[in-house]
């Protein structure tokens, strides 16, 4: 199936000595093509914004039905979801939140990052990678012996956004998304499996209602108070770094006594998950130290 | 460690009939925020040019200490990278040719493509991601019970380029720097495992050598003709999309006759490998369809 | 309406010797400010495609209303267009081939320039600030007597070509739009100033005709041949540089000789416009030079 | 020199009848060459970020030579580039403040501007546009029967600046740019023009001098006191738009009056010219409608 270059014929023709010529066109050769590194762009991000990078699972909805998730939500897709952006973070430091909801997860850089030189493509593709085999290598942790039939895919893409309330608007804007996403989904799945309507009747019987009428749809008809439904569906996973003070024991000796066991207390940097509003001011205020000062 | 919106408690106080302004409220939240999805820029890449995105394996270095891979190639580790990248020709089809050594891998997409609208990130995103869950989903494949110990990551980028002519010199410098560094490695570990040096003396003995003085070491010293040497080692490995003719045998019922096992031919098209070299006109001239007409 | 600095107040305040800190830390300001520089983002044109720069006059409705130019052409402003892409051209060399039609002028770069390093912000910057100023210079030239009576402004943007073909297109492509334009105004002017009718008139006259029924208007109403009146008109201009053969005399003087006039012919390159079709191959074939070879 | 299309061949061989096919395949021409608009790429400028315009003179050093501009400065000339400035910036009402020194001006959109929808290309090719046209139809203002020898060129470029911050660092770079500059040109030509140096040895005595030592030269050797010199050479030309109460008389007939003359005071926008420190907070605290609040 393969062949030979004309290099190399040449050589098996004139033998060893034919070596040299070979070797002498072969350098020549690479710096004869290595114009081509020119045509690359430079797509470094405006200095002094937030860069974000936000991943999509691609035909998730596909996916989750050969992996018989859970209707309407799966909690150790969730689970794996978060486990895998954990994984990010932990790989790319200069991330000081990452939001997810659903099969997609957002990654924001403090706007002063220089990582990678702020390439957006280096961000976006090292991010949708480690992503992407976290995601497989963590499977077992969440789904145990149910098999991962295929390598799932996640596209991404860069946003950038130059002050602290245009960054806060994009979060709430996800998470108003994902409320809103929710709240659809647990009434249509609980028509279906408490109402017992199919699939069209409960489209059907959602047309056109407003939220307020799907929270008293869950109510007045199924006793479900949707604000007591858990947390991480109704707000997604909000991911942050912390520190927290950890004690270990060590064996330590000192002179003139035995051996001990003493406690050693250190604080570390650990990515902590929340389930909570970010909309509103309270967990910003909590956490001072997710966004850098716009002045 | 979480807590409850303004929205949420005004609920709890007020109790059922106030989920009406909640819902309200963030339904009109959800559309305030939705200003943020106009600071996405529009990445489309250059019409009728070859899209090739890139892509790098990250501290692989590290990554193959860790995992005992052989030197200077790992059989099993350059598997699984063309495993890896079958698997993205397979999703995203207008892939016509692919190109990988050591742990970079480069795709080229058709120059006429409207996949993602022929939005970069979405394209370099996607390749990134399917490569990385695909090594980690065939590892075992290659690696067998020798556990993946972390998931790798692997950064990419876009480049585009307008005419056959400048493609061909792309390929041709890769393949040409596989060339360079595959003989110094070969070389290198020649010297080290079976000459005995150290890898400082290794180093020693190959500065400032020629590519034949390099070769001359193998032959004279260790009666190594380096062209003998691999061919997925020394040209890496190129694959592209053929057409291949298939026979499955099919259990057919004619009226009037038994059912019977016949052979069926049908032309499908599959991904196939090559270990030779691309810099000459023999590997095009055989595989028209690969490039389109410039004009 | 203006005041002093801190500085300049100390100054003021504590004489000559306070001359000293304030010269250093105006010089360690600027070198505070400088990182303002990493703000900007490259803008490199991708190689080996041809660099387009568009221009369009801004309100030029208004400013032909204001200026009284002819209907349904004027040739004093198309002088006036035409001189200033001459401009233009002779002081961006690498300008080839240039294009323009009522207030539109385009300029395409060869496809290897490297003018501005092939930026492309200060290529069409400086595109356009050329051929405004001359726009103006060169005013008196075509109009004699009558005052411009203010700036014009025209906008500019770039685009790319990769290839020849597409660079043709993209020519064929603004004739065929000035000969459709140019049709339609003749017809409608020539009904107003020939036929005797109204704007209004003409307007619903023309509403819904082919160029057909437009070329048959002309021919068996007002006895006119489209194909007879002006090219300049019906193909617009296109400017392209060639070599001619110049001859001047010159003095010269020989040993043992008087002093001579002789006459010296040298090869000279100009920009000469042509007013022809551009769509079909002859001109290509009769101007070979203005295309670069694809591969 | 022209040549007949095919068409037109067509047609005058086969006289009137002919037209038809002619006027439909032009139309189809267009149609089918329409696709060459696809490969224009967005350049929309990133939301809430201020666009600064950035114009400099091609060539200045030559054309000041040629013009007999006066050394330092020249008055007429930097007064000509602040007339052609206030132009850009009424045809441009979104630009909220301009600074220039030399031969270059910058200009500042407000960060929510929508001109030509953002778009970077056409803001700052108009903006090059408008300046240069300004600058030859202003030159009689300022040089009066001294003749324009040729129409000068600009080059421009666009950068974003993500806060008032970075913006007013951006401007006091420029500024303190101009105080560098200056005090140098100042010191330099005083040796030359006071002091009967050659411009050789004005170079040689500045070379490795600090601000300060400059300073020192003028004070001491030619009695000049460098903060008592022109504020429009130190400090450049700041150019904002202000309101200002303006009384014109108008004459006015009220029921059962003569007509009379009666004064009537309008606020008005203006362009206003200030020469002063920019690097500081007062001339920012007087004019606090330059900038928009960050949040």
């Amino acid at each position: 199936m393969c062949f030979l270059t004309w290099v190399e014929m040449k050589i098996k023709r004139r033998g060893r000595t034919s070596l040299r010529p070979f070797s002498r066109s072969s350098a020549m050769a690479k710096s004869k093509f290595e114009y081509v590194r020119s045509f690359e762009t430079d797509d470094t991000c405006l200095r002094n914004c937030y860069i974000v990078v936000r991943l999509d699972g691609r035909n998730f909805h596909k996916f989750a039905e050969q992996h018989q998730f859970a209707k309407p939500n799966d909690d150790r897709a969730l689970g794996l979801m978060s486990r895998s952006a954990r994984s990010v973070m932990e790989e790319l430091e200069d991330i000081t939140i990452a939001y997810g909801q659903s099969d997609d997860f957002i990654f924001v850089f403090k706007r002063t990052t220089t990582w990678f030189k702020r390439r957006a493509s280096k961000l976006m593709t090292h991010v949708a990678s480690q992503f992407s085999s976290s995601y497989v290598f963590y499977w077992k942790e969440f789904f145990g012996e149910q098999p991962l039939l295929y390598p799932p895919g996640f596209d991404g893409r860069v946003v950038l956004y130059p002050t602290n309330h245009n960054l806060r608007d994009y979060l709430s804007w996800r998470q108003a998304d994902c409320h809103i996403n929710n709240l659809y989904n647990t009434v249509f799945w609980t028509l279906i499996q408490k109402g017992g309507l199919t699939t069209t009747q409960a489209e059907d019987r959602l047309k056109g209602t407003l939220a307020s009428d799907k929270n008293e749809i869950l109510f007045s008809e199924f006793d479900i108070n949707y604000n007591n439904e858990s947390a991480v569906h109704r707000k997604g996973t909000t991911l942050i770094w912390e520190k927290r003070n950890e004690t270990v024991s060590k064996r330590i000796k000192r002179p003139n006594e035995e051996e001990q066991q003493v406690p050693v207390t250190r604080s570390r940097r650990k990515v902590e998950a929340y389930y909570c509003d970010i909309i509103g001011d309270q967990f910003w205020e909590e956490h001072p130290d997710v966004l850098e000062d716009d002045t």
